[in-house]
């Protein structure tokens, strides 16, 4: 590549709002960097869907961050990462990552009764594929995984306050076999469940440590970057483009709450499909 | 038309299966005629999207039902039917039903107080359309609206037992400003929320008469093809066929509780966009 190439964004997608987790992570690692997002806010969520229509609406979404010409792409879905065949990121003309990897590295790194929980949606457990990848690199470690349905309508409707008696309740549900089970790590498999950390680690406890599968991947994909000279001049601050399915109406406050109030960036409706 | 005509298929479609409790009623009243359902699973749910995103979505779905050659369509989704101009039907080379206004005329007709609720998805509460439909039959009633986002969710992930402790929380916290306004008579504007009839009604009281949106709708299209002598010959029992757009693997069993365990037929997945 070229050093104008470098210069080239990162591309990220997700079935809606919830990568916007792993761009919050990528702008504090890499301020430099243009980051393009594209949230298929018009077909969320992925999660609930079978695998067939997932790879489908997944090859469109990074068919489209090609046409922006980016220089590598993260699915910051847990849905998409879990669901895609190994060998689809051959295919493509750049870097390609999930999430699944990394978080599971992370959670092999720091659990130290060897037990990893996992919470993702039900796709996702179907798929296992984190469980595959936490045998691969560490056969002996026990894995509990439960799939939490409803976590992605809650967190996409706003149900994210500590205190929400909603989302505690279901919390309470969907948690109940993985505090029966002890786990002393827990992956949050799916890139929208960062914002229910709060409730998930009070249920929890806090001698669980949680492993955020958006911030993994981000760590991931700025030390790729580096690790292959393909970082951006370091000479200007790195722009936000965001590109949404559904119309751009309300996107930016949405979106706040994922990436704090400080990260701003041009909204495009796009027609995906 | 000639007979052959009126031996085409009546069409109904939804986002996802909540229309089935349309399809129900209809089967009852018309057991001899076709039907042709198509639910947008691959898309569901429609209820939180834009406007422009769901008239897109409700234009392909129209299309695909008039490729089936129906000789009717019904809408059977109060999101699409809140949503929809006034002058789409006109374009359309069949009739074309909604729910809004014959489960308004069916409001209007019970309720004693004149006072009517109206529950539903945020984008129908947004449209004003069923609010706007009794002022036009009945300028006096007063009507108190309230948006359930997560009702379609719950349904769409079986949270639908009468004694399920997260439905019931959802539904005290999206009932509680009609308890206080306290209509005699409540719109389930939404084909979803029938099947949350029995939670609704106990914490509603049974002195609120409940309409269910897509039986309304089912019995004017009924009452339609009758009255337009396009019924088909009554000479055979009517097939149903059903398509939708995520995977047919499991729709049998959702369906069915949508449907009752005694109507079957085809499962087809299309590509709807």
């Amino acid at each position: 590549m070229t050093n104008e190439l470098f210069n080239r964004p990162i591309g990220v997608f997700d079935s809606g709002l919830g990568g916007l987790t792993a761009v919050k992570e990528l702008r504090k690692l890499l301020p430099h960097e243009d980051i393009v997002y594209f949230g298929d806010t018009g077909r969320v969520p992925y999660g609930t869907k079978s695998r067939e229509t997932i790879l489908r609406y997944a090859q469109q979404d990074v068919d489209f961050l090609l046409t922006c010409k980016v220089k590598m792409i993260l699915a910051a879905c847990g849905t998409v990462s879990s669901n895609i065949p190994k060998d689809f990121a051959r295919q493509l003309p750049v870097p390609f990552t999930g999430v699944v990897e990394h978080a599971c590295d992370a959670a092999v790194k720091a659990t130290k009764k060897r037990h990893i929980g996992i919470i993702a949606t039900p796709s996702t457990i179907r798929s296992g594929a984190y469980e595959a990848h936490i045998h691969l690199i560490a056969p002996d470690i026990q894995v509990t995984a439960a799939p939490c349905s409803l976590f992605v309508p809650l967190v996409e409707n706003g149900y994210i306050q500590q205190d929400n008696p909603v989302t505690r309740l279901v919390a309470q549900q969907y948690l109940a076999p993985l505090k029966q089970a002890n786990p002393d790590t827990l992956i949050l498999g799916c890139t929208h469940y960062p914002l229910l950390a709060p409730i998930i680690s009070d249920i929890m406890g806090p001698e669980v440590t949680l492993i955020d599968s958006g911030q993994t991947a981000a760590r991931y994909t700025a030390q790729y970057l580096q690790d292959h000279a393909m970082l951006c001049e370091p000479c200007r601050r790195g722009t936000n483009r965001f590109y949404v399915s559904d119309s751009t109406e309300g996107f930016a406050d949405v979106a706040g709450i994922f990436l704090g109030s400080d990260i701003h960036g041009e909204v495009t409706r796009i027609h995906i499909d």
